[in-house]
């Protein structure tokens, strides 16, 4: 209901430039590549998640080792490392008894450090 | 109390190796720092900012050019805008009797084409 008072308010909107929207319109990515990179950016807006990040940056940890570093319970790790790791931003492997986390991908770095730079400017 | 039992609980932890753990600990960068960069990809995390980002790196826009094309509400859209620019992220001009919003930022652009190409692997 809500949706369709949305849908018909933007239908009365004028549009001062209807060309340029559509030309806009034209190059906008799928809706649902937005959503997902809405989703992505939700995954990286939380401060322990953000903690855990930067602290894999600089080494693959193992849970207790990245509990002791945060001052937090294993199971608050388990539980953010999962949902990283459905996010396919870390990944893992056994050493022995112990499973060790890592980053997945090159590109989580270049983005903290382009928000970092933003936050800092 | 709750964050009392985590503290709790985090002290428990065995450490694995505590030399490592030492050594992330002095490579982590400051507490409120790392809580800013979570705010900005909050910020980021909501897919009608996300549109209304990715519509400005076509081009600089007016809010009911940009309610047009995303179907929403001009107060709806000013509501976002509100946001983006609370956090820096969007800025506006006005020529006669339209404000026109823009990027304030490069970073953005290179921040969503980083994110894209993680959800496009």
């Amino acid at each position: 209901m809500e949706i369709e008072n949305e849908s018909r308010a933007a239908q009365d909107q004028p549009v001062v430039d209807e060309e340029l929207v559509e030309k806009v319109r034209q190059k906008m990515p799928d809706e649902e590549l937005l959503y997902d990179l809405a989703e992505l950016f939700k995954v990286f807006g939380d401060s322990t998640r953000i903690r855990i990040i930067w602290a894999l940056f600089e080494a693959d940890m193992c849970v207790c080792d990245i509990a002791n570093l945060l001052n937090m319970s294993q199971s608050a790790i388990s539980h953010q490392l999962r949902v990283l790791k459905n996010s396919r931003l870390v990944k893992y492997k056994k050493s022995g008894k112990t499973v060790y986390y890592s980053l997945n991908d090159d590109h989580i770095k270049k983005i903290f450090e382009l928000g970092m730079e933003h936050i800092m400017e």
